[in-house]
């Protein structure tokens, strides 16, 4: 019944399923026949750095041109959102009754901030219901950046001309996984210069095979925007379809890897009431280990 | 017969079965009844701190008091040291004639240096032999100092009184691991400055169950070293038998994570052909993660 609404569009279907796997339910088998393929977006950057307008201002442009759009919110600040509706996602409130736009807000995993295996299985939802374009939007700390770029076709860094934040993005080795740079906030004094160092330090880096550019966009004042959906666009080409191949190949990858260490993290737990067995010699760490399986 | 000799007593047996360790041999069954139990302490710390000229006369000390010692160095630059004496470990070469000295380099686990499986089994082959202290030396970057402190009974952080030290120690959150401080080369300007800051921060922290004491030596001129001793006795006492108990349950959860992380590890790469087929709808994920116990 409720996979029978959710085959037939029907978006409270696909809320329900969502909600139905953050509790814990398995993956519904009938939705792994939908071989629906959205564009993936992920979009990362520093808290203030304006991701979630940038966000809003991008389901604007892309329902413009006819397309139908899903945000997935990855949100490390709250330890388990279960869907509701944050203080940032606010500012997308006017898509909520554009039917072609489903918003939804999911926790992140552990203290780092990583993307969890239940919003991969949201993700592998929302993708199996038919959206043309999913974003995902991380906040650029600890672990989600990487893992974003992991998941996504595409992967926007968004930097602001706040000197901090450019030093940060070549400090912390974040640049790599960038596609697309952008440096929004752009009306603030100093865009031209973050610009202008992104360049210098990706020419250091030798000639690559994709050279990011970097977009400067305003969102608050929607300025930017198309120009930002051509880069991804270029990007696109550029990837190919053996390019793509291999970004879905990455994603899956790190499907199974987040799979298996949600098992060894539940196995590490059942196992710790006999850890006390080893320490006094009753059985060894190898016997433990092997009795876990 | 290389067990007899391993029980006899016999360095050489000791060395040997290291090496079989490291060429991927599973640990023989015989030493899982040999229940000896070394004091292990963690030394870790920046390059250039002069951790491996501390370990030296620690040594020094150690067997002056009548203990045996064992060392192991663990080398994030080296891809696969095999054991083989490393630049700074010639430091160590004078103890290379006495048989109550044993000092191994091995390598570190992936890129941010963290503590491998096999050594951990290389630390449990040392205990069985039966030295009564067992240092480990690892450098302060990435993982194996927080490594470290899940798997020694006592955690030596080195600082110097170069002020980069420590206001790297107190932001990247490593002053938790640390239960005694060292602030090697004192005789340098600064090191009752590094000391002072180290009790403010410590203070700032409220009150502590254990203050981690910071003590000043001059490793180069054998200065504080029977100050840095004193100092983990009192921890040692401090932790009492059910901390000692706790510590040792540490690092057996330790080592059963690092089993299980090598296992999906493996995994994963056993999985890796099969990716294509989960790509193209052949199968789902979910099956090719099952079919991987």
């Amino acid at each position: 019944m409720l996979m029978q609404r959710f085959k037939e569009g029907d978006p409270r279907a696909l809320a329900r399923t969502i909600t139905l796997l953050e509790s814990g339910q398995d993956f519904p088998e009938e939705l792994l026949s939908l071989h629906h393929t959205a564009q993936v977006i992920g979009i990362t950057g520093s808290p203030g750095s304006g991701k979630s307008t940038l966000t809003d201002q991008i389901i604007q442009e892309l329902r413009s041109q006819g397309k139908t759009v899903a945000v997935i919110a990855v949100d490390p600040s709250s330890p388990f959102t279960g869907g509701a509706i944050l203080g940032d996602r606010i500012r997308m409130a006017r898509h909520t009754l554009d039917s072609g736009v489903f918003i939804r807000s999911l926790a992140s995993r552990g203290a780092l901030g990583g993307v969890s295996g239940k919003t991969l299985q949201v993700l592998r939802a929302i993708e199996a219901f038919g959206f043309d374009v999913i974003l995902i939007e991380t906040v650029g700390v600890g672990q989600s950046e990487v893992d974003i770029a992991s998941i996504a076709d595409h992967t926007v860094l968004v930097l602001t001309p706040n000197q901090g934040d450019a030093v940060q993005a070549f400090k912390a080795g974040v640049m790599e996984i960038a596609d697309v740079f952008v440096v929004n906030k752009s009306d603030l004094p100093g865009a031209d210069r973050v610009v202008r160092e992104l360049h210098a330090t990706l020419t250091l880096g030798g000639m690559l095979e994709w050279m990011p550019p970097a977009v400067k966009t305003s969102a608050q004042k929607g300025q930017g925007i198309p120009e930002l959906l051509k880069a991804l666009q270029d990007h696109r080409e550029h990837l190919g379809a053996e390019g793509l191949r291999q970004r879905r190949l990455n994603r899956l990858r790190f499907e199974l890897r987040v799979l298996l260490e949600d098992w060894a993290h539940d196995k590490l737990r059942d196992a710790e009431n006999l850890l006390p067995e080893v320490l006094s010699g009753k059985r060894s760490l190898q016997s433990l280990f092997d009795s876990l399986f």
